[in-house]
């Protein structure tokens, strides 16, 4: 892993993906389609090349901070029988995709799922027989056009809430305005697709932006005033981040330059979305250059809190499952540092969890009060 | 089930639980331990009084067409020894909740399992072994002062979004006041507590309610601006309401009188979110006169639609889930209604089920263009 860091690093870092207009994604699609309209003049087989997936094309890029999908290509040929449906699905994914951006509309990708699922015509064939393969076109054709999904107008399902005092504009919907610390305190609903064309942050006034796992610790926060007092931005993700979740906090970094905190339960599922919002995850390796914070610090909860604030009778046993993800986290090159092996470690060893809202132990606002104050104080953070 | 029904209609519909403020609360918290006392002192045996729960305790009111839960009490001795520890454990939570609504606090149900989590002095046992053990003494706790757990300052976790011309003011946040169609497409994201002397509902223009199961179907109809085009407030609830996003429905129908439509997933599921919304659950039985609308109506999907629509090539197979759940329903009394029993009937049949997004594969708009308005309509609503 790691080689060839230079390279690596240019093709996340330029800016293709990022300021590509919806009309410059479609004529990459158009170019792509000519090609083979070319090829099939010429009576030639017409071909699709996309990248490489899978862990022998993904890297850790150390300089970067950042899980990448590396140079591998895959060509897929028309006229090879192994090849053929996913060839004529991935046209047809195309084809649609460069119709939403025509005509300025977006869709989830289970609706271009329904959208394009029918059955050919005098066969019994379906286009497609599952979302799982219309998924997995949808990653090809990005790769292949270099962007992401956002931009070929697709996306998953919102989750995720934001409070704080940062003003929205979106654009394309009346320029509605808005300040996400006057909104209740329920705080805005993160939408699916936050891409700066359509969403703009007009302005943040705060020290850093909190990301926190569970709803309950941000409703907890925001009852105690917390943003305000610390002129903090919430990030709610409700478990692992959305695609749109990670995006903004992503932009709320990339353009405001204020520190990102992540604050997770005290167990190896909570770390490891820690590290998809810091470094990326393997099956979006190509976009971690968009998503991902790789200057995002770990504010808690540790194992080593559960001594520190005498929280010994709130842990929880480890699951199964955790204990499984636990030792593979050991092994993932982003998880390298003494500080994530101590903590892998003493998780496999006392097979404990400790989560965000066990803080209650000591009282209500302990954590808005004493913890993350403290913590932050001290600069008492995982890398 | 079913019997005495102006008794059990009376209860519901009293207004003390609506308008008990959280001074009553606290006062009738206070009385029951003032008994307690009082017991103890004249040496009896002290007891704490709440209502059975499960299924032989629970109607269904078909005047209200309410699930209610009955009249049959149970009683609590602390000389009991099977009885002793969940004594202890209510009168702990009922001690808090007191502390929570005296100083304005409010508490998630993990939070308050949390904060009273302790090793009591001297022994090895411990107040607490599992979220479980206080869940049941809040629910034994909302029964024997007559209210709900959030007039007792403790809630759930949040889900769900609102869009529209509604307007709302949070009064105990810097009376913020917003309108939920003017946030971007992102929406409001629902507090787990929408209590009226909290939230306060200013202004509703719109012709009805619609609520809707799937965040990308929210968002569907939001891009299409159905909403405005139709004088429509949407509720995103993502998958099963959560008991604030309820409480809200319940509200917008009890303050405005405008209709509420419920629009799901075409699968057993989806039809029992539609029902606890509309008639409540057995679970919550007690609650079900400020979490309930009895009059919703459901406007889709049906497997009706399947032909209607020709949408027979994106259908989906009913799983084991479903169709246990669908034989469930048949027997409860609030589907004995001829359209619901055709529905369950036709899904046993022909075990499939339809997802809302399947309409996609007309077009994209369809739903918005076509299906939602021709129901609309043409009354065609399931009752």
């Amino acid at each position: 892993m790691a080689k060839g860091k230079t390279e690596k690093k240019a093709k996340v870092k330029k800016s293709s993906k990022l300021d590509a207009s919806p009309k410059e994604i479609a004529a990459r699609l158009e170019a792509s389609a000519k090609e083979m309209v070319e090829s099939i003049k010429k009576k030639q087989d017409p071909e699709f090349i996309t990248k490489q997936r899978g862990k022998s094309n993904v890297n850790f890029d150390e300089d970067s901070g950042l899980i990448e999908l590396g140079l591998k290509e895959t060509t897929r040929n028309f006229l090879n029988i192994g090849h053929a449906k996913k060839f004529m699905q991935t046209t047809l994914v195309a084809e649609k995709t460069h119709d939403y951006l025509k005509q300025n509309k977006t869709a989830s990708i289970r609706e271009i799922y329904y959208e394009l699922k029918h059955t050919i015509k005098d066969t019994k064939e379906n286009t497609f027989d599952g979302q799982i393969e219309s998924d997995s076109v949808i990653v090809d054709l990005e790769h292949s056009v270099d962007t992401i999904r956002e931009k070929l107008n697709l996306h998953a399902n919102p989750k995720g809430t934001l409070y704080g005092d940062i003003t929205l504009v979106d654009v394309v919907h009346n320029k509605d305005t808005f300040n996400a610390s006057k909104l209740g305190r329920g705080g805005w609903s993160i939408m699916s697709r936050i891409e700066p064309e359509e969403i703009k942050i007009k302005k943040i006034d705060a020290d850093y932006i909190l990301v926190i796992e569970t709803a309950a610790m941000y409703e907890r926060l925001v009852e105690e005033g917390f943003p305000k007092k610390h002129r903090a931005i919430l990030v709610g993700t409700g478990g692992q981040a959305a695609r749109g979740t990670r995006r903004l906090i992503h932009r709320l970094y990339a353009e405001s330059k204020i520190p990102v905190y992540v604050f997770t339960d005290g167990d190896p599922y909570g770390w490891y979305i820690y590290s998809v919002i810091k470094q990326g995850s393997m099956a979006l390796a190509a976009h971690s250059g968009l998503l991902s914070v790789p200057d995002a610090k770990y504010i808690g909860m540790t194992l080593d809190d559960v001594k520190t604030y005498g929280l010994e009778n709130v842990t929880e046993r480890m699951k199964e499952g955790d204990i499984k993800r636990a030792k593979e986290m050991m092994k993932y090159p982003w998880f390298q540092t003494k500080e994530w092996q101590a903590q892998l470690k003493k998780a496999l060893t006392e097979k404990i969890r400790i989560e965000q809202q066990a803080l209650a132990n000591k009282s209500l606002d302990f954590v808005a009060k004493e913890y993350l104050p403290q913590k932050i104080k001290k600069k008492d953070f995982l890398p």
